[in-house]
């Protein structure tokens, strides 16, 4: 029996070996020690079982007799969960690779080796069957990946996942090496249990070969997951035009394109990718959302299309609003003062000499100054505003009209900034001038109003 | 409740309806009947049950009262079965769909459709999942499909895969359609059963939605199965340099290229479309095979390499030998007069002025005419031959390293034509001359010997 090297490991690096002192990780750590890898062994106490410290004692002890670094660490794993309001396998794995990881990450380590079993393989298929899970799900555990919620560069590797289990108690009677009865780790629950004590038993009545078949099932579904992730990488190049924090940003008509599988599949990467620590997609949410319209997702994550741009996006994300100017309350205009706004733009009125006129442009009003006898001030659009273009022969529209022809994300409409004179709209800034106090032949001095973006 | 329609149906043609009598069967004709499709109600009496016969009236019954056509055929399964070695279900499948499908062409239908329900989709993924299949087998039923074994044009449609068989027992209820019981068609064997009354309830207790979720399964792998189908149609073209009667002939430096993955998908095609009766193909067997090695696959298959070819052949397979001659058994050669080969070939041995004399060809060989005194004969290469090849100062080589070296398939050294004098290699046909009998300075009359194709 040997194990699988998934990749080269360099030589030099050590790799940290997660040993519970069963015979799965004592069985990984002698066959990783005839490779002649520098290896360090760790240990997690998760505290919540009474043999538990017996079990760190005894890894301690092999470790010492093999001559190996050992490090371990514990937490109340109960208490844990109930602070975080986590299922205690959730607790257990996420208190279990952090320390792992960072152990990796302190001693420089190629990679983080775990037991798990040909046998962990088939109950993990079977669980992710029975929730009716796809490709992802159903493709079972990968000999090698990343854990991007624990670390981003150091991969995880599962050495003797072709291993069975009662071979790994095998390689441990041939090694000599005592291993603690039923030190399965903590996410060994009930329910994993029922599958491992009850299911599997009576799925071999009906198929003797019932675990090697889950083996090869996911053996054959890891293939088309990297074929189909390969075409999905790809896809996602020409689709995504830009990602953000909290957000990503499609390519609206370049998704709408694809086949429906193929919106489902980048879809999911993308929640995935925004939701680093999410286990699962809701299928019911990606068959619903191939339609590409605004709406919830799941998650946390709501789908939003402007314009040529349909986001994913995080309910708190911060969606890009470009360079746009923004208030949030109501401001008096004083002559000759700058003014600060959010996100980096000064508003400045001021009279100015004829000879400086010219035609409007987007951050610039003209303004009759005669005409300017009221209440000057900018204020944040609301609801139920209208208007009077200049050029349209006292026509009144709606405010919220002009928004959508000129495709303003809905999400800024409210607090794009408008220029009123005694409360009535004279300026959409950045879009249109109204008829109020407009230049005309008769205009004997002029107010200039400007806005300007000084970055940040 | 309402049908799926997968595809546009041709309103003219009629649709042949397969109905067993069952809750399943007649509400998808209820349903389809509401469509305003021409319908004709075809019943297949698999003689396996004693209410067979019953069942048959009823249907006709449903049909009279409807105002449908109806047809039916029958047939003795069980003695079928026997007789073609085939289980009871596998021959009332192929005995029913031959039917189906003949009444199709028969009539000029759209399309063929079954009564598959949620509930058989759910069964059949599960059946699928306890044998190890690949995404293939686990994407369950497709809504729409070909089976090439019984037509290659015309579809199979299943247009209630979506509805449980609770459901169609209601749709049974609102149109005032009895049902005959239990119902169930051929293929609800033993194990099926079992499924459906101990393992599907026992699933149920580790989640209360498993058919749901099975069927979710199901939905999702054929969406990522029609996107590694496109990708695999892409590479096929790439890759399959010809296909012939019992054999697809791949470019083998290209398959070479692609992921292993890939290379399964390729080799599971060519052996469905090779074998179109085929259910399943053996994972290890494809495995194996992609080390695109020569030797035995899987369902009478095996892969041979002849330079930059792959071969996927069934044994009994007649692969391309190109245009070239071959012999079985040793043929004496007379002077002036033509002797007919096999494959279209004709051999001439006569003596010749010497204004005729040219270098050699390939298919021409000239000999000294005084050292040709013993027997002159044609026949096949065998192993253990060894010749002095002509310029080489009587040095002896092997024949089958001359084939070797040349590329010459295995499978065509035992057919080659070899030319001997007096039980010595004169001429390897088509490939090299030997130094007996050659023409030299001093030959005074010349022997030309020839083959010429003459076509198929």
């Amino acid at each position: 029996m040997s194990i699988l090297t998934p990749f080269a490991l360099p030589p030099i690096s050590p790799l940290v070996v997660g040993v519970s002192g069963g015979a799965d990780s004592l069985a990984l750590l002698a066959l990783l020690r005839e490779t002649g890898q520098a290896l360090i062994v760790a240990h997690f106490n998760h505290q919540l079982r009474p043999e538990a410290d017996a079990d760190e004692a005894h890894v301690r002890a092999v470790a010492e007799k093999l001559g190996m670094l050992f490090t371990n660490d514990s937490a109340d794993v109960a208490a844990y969960a109930a602070g975080q309001r986590l299922s205690p396998e959730e607790a257990a794995r996420k208190l279990r690779y952090t320390f792992l990881f960072r152990v990796a990450r302190e001693r420089g380590a190629a990679a983080v080796a775990v037991a798990h079993t040909a046998d962990d393989q088939a109950e993990t298929v079977l669980m992710h069957f029975l929730r009716g899970a796809g490709l992802s799900g159903l493709k079972g555990m990968l000999g090698q990946t990343l854990l991007t919620e624990f670390d981003d560069r150091i991969p995880l590797i599962r050495p003797i996942l072709h291993l069975t289990r009662s071979e790994t108690e095998a390689v441990c009677h041939a090694k000599g090496l005592d291993f603690r009865l039923d030190a399965s780790n903590a996410d060994t629950t009930y329910f994993r249990n029922r599958l491992r004590h009850e299911l599997i038993p009576l799925l071999e009545t009906y198929n003797p070969q019932v675990r090697a078949a889950l083996v090869r099932t996911a053996n054959s579904l890891q293939g088309d997951f990297e074929l189909l992730n390969n075409l999905l990488d790809e896809t996602w190049q020409a689709c995504v035009k830009a990602t953000g924090v909290g957000y990503i940003a499609f390519d609206y008509q370049n998704l709408l394109r694809q086949p429906e599988a193929m919106r489902r599949n980048l879809l999911r990467r993308a929640a995935f990718s925004l939701r680093p620590g999410l286990r699962d997609v809701d299928f019911g949410a990606l068959v619903r959302s191939t339609a590409l319209k605004d709406g919830d997702f799941t998650g946390g994550l709501a789908l939003l299309r402007e314009g040529d741009t349909l986001y994913l996006a995080a309910y708190e994300a911060d969606l890009p609003r470009g360079n746009f100017p923004l208030v949030i309350m109501e401001l008096d205009i004083a002559r000759g003062e700058w003014h600060e706004l959010p996100n980096g733009w000064r508003l400045l009125c001021e009279p100015v000499a004829f000879a400086d006129y010219r035609p409007e442009d987007e951050w610039t009003a003209w303004l009759d100054a005669e005409s300017v006898i009221g209440r000057l001030a900018v204020r944040p659009a609301r609801a139920g505003d209208y208007f009077c273009p200049l050029g349209m022969n006292g026509k009144s529209v709606k405010l919220s009209d002009l928004f959508v022809n000129l495709k303003i994300p809905r999400r800024m409409r409210g607090t794009w900034p408008v220029v009123t004179l005694d409360d009535e709209i004279a300026w959409v800034v950045g879009l249109r001038r109204a008829e109020v106090a407009a230049v005309q032949p008769g205009t004997k001095r002029i107010l200039r109003i400007r806005l300007i973006h000084t970055g940040g």
